[in-house]
């Protein structure tokens, strides 16, 4: 298979058009049925596949960051009669288990960043289906802040996966069903059964959708609705967004490059280690001035690079098990950009760009490999960047200076992004989830701000898992990688799964981590893959025969 | 495979036994090798299979109903220099993929009635390990208010799952070491890879037991600390308690009867129709009344009869997809039971049983089938039998009478019941996480507690699904249980492991919902249960060969 590349730009899209028309934008939905991401199927009726998605979620990312004007986004589709018919069919019956389970997580992500445009940037997405939403195509309208429905008499929501294919919604259907738009469970149930889905009405009585529109009003109303949540937003009438250039990004055999992180693979070891670099430039001088420095403004850089570097090793290399979490460069200078972001957080972009860190980080805490954040001589984990080792499985420190190396021992330095800008996906930070239930050790940690944390003292406030001496590091290193890749892969994932979330659960661990876990069971069930399977025959005219236990 | 009995009594116990000693007693675990519940394993080192765990939830029962004089348990081995060794792998490697799973929730579920006992009738549970608790056998500990580990430089407490055979630990241990003894999760992520565990001071200080004990002071030390809970309770001290005497239980082909409840197979149909009677002798003169009756007492009958046979369902009739949920009887006598049982709740048996009714309720929500409550003419779903239908997928009403039935048309009739003592895993009522979001419409069907809802009433109020009229209602009826039996099982399982638990999580939904889909997920992986898996190899001295994709 070729490489899963998820850098894309307008000009390149085969499925999406954003046509912004001041403070609204149309995110039209128009795919290219021979467009698709591998041979083998078509994307008909508006179905999707990962690289419909992957425009999709480029697409959103650029509405923030390009289009700071834009205070409603108006989601529909291109097609006359049909609004999305969902994930494509035939790709999930060819793909492996492996690729459906990262599309299935990458999607879900992109929705959950269609809800935090709406609820963080005030880029309030409304869905207008005007047509068939199946499927996935619904969940897509679900994560909108508004879905209306054109009252056609044939136009309906629907979730047929269960009756049709015998798997789940698998884009956080379920879930928003219940929890986001709060239909009774036994009306849920019924909707989940009912291949041809529901309209008119009763989709608004069942709290499906948000209100129907005759089709003679149609285009006026969605655009009204727009303008009227376009009035409730606080984003700026006046701002120029910063255009999201081509990542400068180098693959050299098993080394990628960007500009500000290296990701090097060592596949005999199922190993690969991202280097982050602190800022090489000090704090501009203001926010415009940040602005003018467009995408190569580091934290925004570094987002995106890191992005794209978690990305592309959950699609394109799976047989790596741990990732190695380092940075390099002055921790203070980390620390300036953390305050200057802080400082001018009421600034448009420095908004976005806190976000935007914050979902990147989200992405890490979704990857299925074990992260390990290593904290030697030279590194900088502060602030922003010791977020990097809050996130990991595990944090090794290096006590004191490294033989031969006058660096100074390595050190973590908390600050104020380390206590609020950067919630987990359960609504705490990372902080908050590690120290669950010890108040006493957070407040001691928040104490510390600014401070330099080396050696034993960053052990004892239980900032890093562990901490050993040079004459120790390497073999402590060695045994523990190696005991890493000795396990099952599989126990690997749900393992870390459940731990990385303590606390309390959200909509959004709902979905990665309750609703997700039974899709993953479901994909691999004979019901669903078999032979005989609803997926396999899918479109073939033979029914799927079942095995009738119920476990 | 024999019918497996969930149904058994001290005297045939193989495994456990009680010792009371006043206000305390102890629970001693000792399993007998050969006492597998099927061939092909031995239960060497106090490890478990269901028939283990079947013992133990009839001793909890049991130490509730027929002790109440005891205020404290302590939960120990009568095995020297070993704990328990978990579930027995030999038996799981040989499993079903159902049998594991029903086996998991089954002891899931007695784990959660050992916290329910601590937390709701003050018989606190106290887990003393004199030897090694590894993997279900530290899960088991995970249950306890208090865990004791002697300090011998030998005993530990392990989650060797992940490890040593490929799975997660099944039991809750993940969940219970992250969200209740709230260990950090890089430690938790420490212990769960060591297979041999962590002992000592360490294990204290890693919150993994309340405290360790020198061998020279342990007997005494665990029972002083018993005595020292045991004088928190508000247990009275001179209560005798009743005997949970052999169920009056017939089986009859495709059909089993109980004195309040009547089950009827419909093999061919993939249905089962469990109909509860309502109670036909009035309501005892007092608490001490009831008492009198022992076992008989219709709550606790219900309450028996009812658990009996939703586990019979689950662990022998796997293909039975659909349970029909019907009642029978007078609604006036449900309701004046529920009232007496509100009345008298500050009486030790009185409390027991509601808590029985509860738990067993949450079965019913636990249970992968479809459950579909009919409301029709004769029936008497009123307060406690009223969160019959509120936990079924669906409910459908018969609206007004049955051409040549001149019973009165049915009605659900709410009551205090239905608001408060009965909460499901979520920790909401089942009316509330119906209406979750919705309060004006709990507040209403609040204010018509008492008053008996016929038809559109119901419809009206959200409380049942569905209305028909007796010319539409069998073949209505007949459509919807073809069409769900055409569904694919797993898929029903998981659409309904997801909408039946809208709202807040918990615990309990956290390892219902996210800790068991992820195991059921990797109970299917070749890297466990393949010929080169970790289950499949576990013994043999032959290292399994795991598939490296991280999924």
């Amino acid at each position: 298979m070729a490489m899963i590349d998820f850098q894309t730009e307008p000009s390149r899209y085969r499925h999406w058009r954003i046509e912004p028309e001041g403070e609204i934008a149309y995110l039209i939905m128009d795919v290219d049925q021979a467009g698709g991401l591998n041979e083998g199927y078509e994307l008909k009726l508006n179905s999707y596949d990962l690289g419909v998605d992957i425009e999709l979620n480029d697409a959103i990312q650029r509405l923030r960051f390009e289009h700071p004007e834009v205070r409603a986004v108006v989601l529909k589709s291109g097609k006359d009669n049909v609004f999305c018919a969902g994930a494509n069919i035939r790709m999930l019956g060819k793909a492996t288990h492996g690729h459906k389970v990262n599309f299935c997580k990458f999607t879900n992500e992109t929705r959950m960043s269609i809800e935090d445009a709406s609820d963080n940037s005030k880029q309030t997405y409304i869905c207008a289906i005007n047509g068939n939403a199946a499927g996935g195509g619904y969940e897509l309208a679900l994560a909108a802040d508004h879905i209306m429905l054109v009252d056609d008499r044939r136009s309906a929501v629907a979730l047929p996966e269960t009756p049709l294919l015998a798997v789940l919604p698998g884009t956080g259907g379920l879930t928003r069903v219940t929890d986001k738009r709060k239909v009774r469970r036994d009306r849920a149930d019924v909707f989940c059964s009912i291949e041809e889905g529901i309209r008119g009405a009763k989709a608004v009585e069942w709290k499906l959708v948000d209100e129907i529109v005759p089709n003679s009003k149609w285009k006026e109303t969605v655009a009204a609705r727009a303008h009227e949540i376009a009035a409730r937003s606080d984003r700026p009438a006046d701002a120029k967004g910063i255009k999201l250039t081509p990542l400068a990004r180098k693959f050299d055999g098993d080394r990628i490059s960007y500009p500000n992180v290296d990701v090097e693979i060592e596949r005999a070891r199922g190993l690969v280690t991202i280097t982050v670099r602190a800022p090489s430039q000090p704090v501009p001088a203001s926010a415009d001035a940040a602005q003018a420095l467009g995408d190569t403004f580091w934290p925004l850089a570094v987002a995106r690079e890191l992005e794209d570097a978690i990305l592309h090793l959950r699609a394109n290399e799976a047989a790596i098990a741990v990732v190695l979490l380092r940075t390099e460069g002055d921790a203070k200078a980390v620390l300036a950009y953390d305050d200057f972001l802080e400082k001018t957080q009421s600034h448009w972009l420095m908004r976005e760009i806190r976000h935007y860190l914050k979902r990147t980080l989200k992405r890490i805490d979704v990857t299925p490999k074990s992260f390990v954040a290593l904290l030697e001589p030279g590194s900088c984990f502060a602030g922003t960047l010791a977020e990097l080792a809050f996130a990991a499985d595990r944090s090794l420190m290096l006590i004191g200076m490294r033989e031969g190396d006058n660096r100074q021992p390595a050190a973590i330095t908390l600050g104020a992004a380390n206590f609020g800008p950067y919630p987990m996906g359960n609504g705490l930070t990372r902080l908050q989830t590690r120290f669950l239930g010890e108040p006493e050790t957070l407040a001691a940690a928040e104490k510390k701000i600014g401070v330099p944390l080396e050696g034993e003292e960053a052990v004892e406030l239980g900032l890093v898992t562990m901490g050993y001496e040079d004459f120790d590091w390497d073999d402590e290193l060695r045994v523990m990688l190696e005991e890493r890749a000795s396990f099952s892969p599989d126990a690997l994932t749900g393992m870390e799964a459940n731990l990385r979330f303590a606390g309390p659960e959200t909509m959004e661990t709902r979905i990665f981590g309750r609703l997700t876990a039974w899709q993953n069971w479901i994909f691999q069930r004979p019901n669903a893959i078999g032979e005989q399977g609803a997926l396999k025959l899918y479109g073939s005219g033979v029914s799927p025969t079942y095995a009738r236990d119920r476990v």
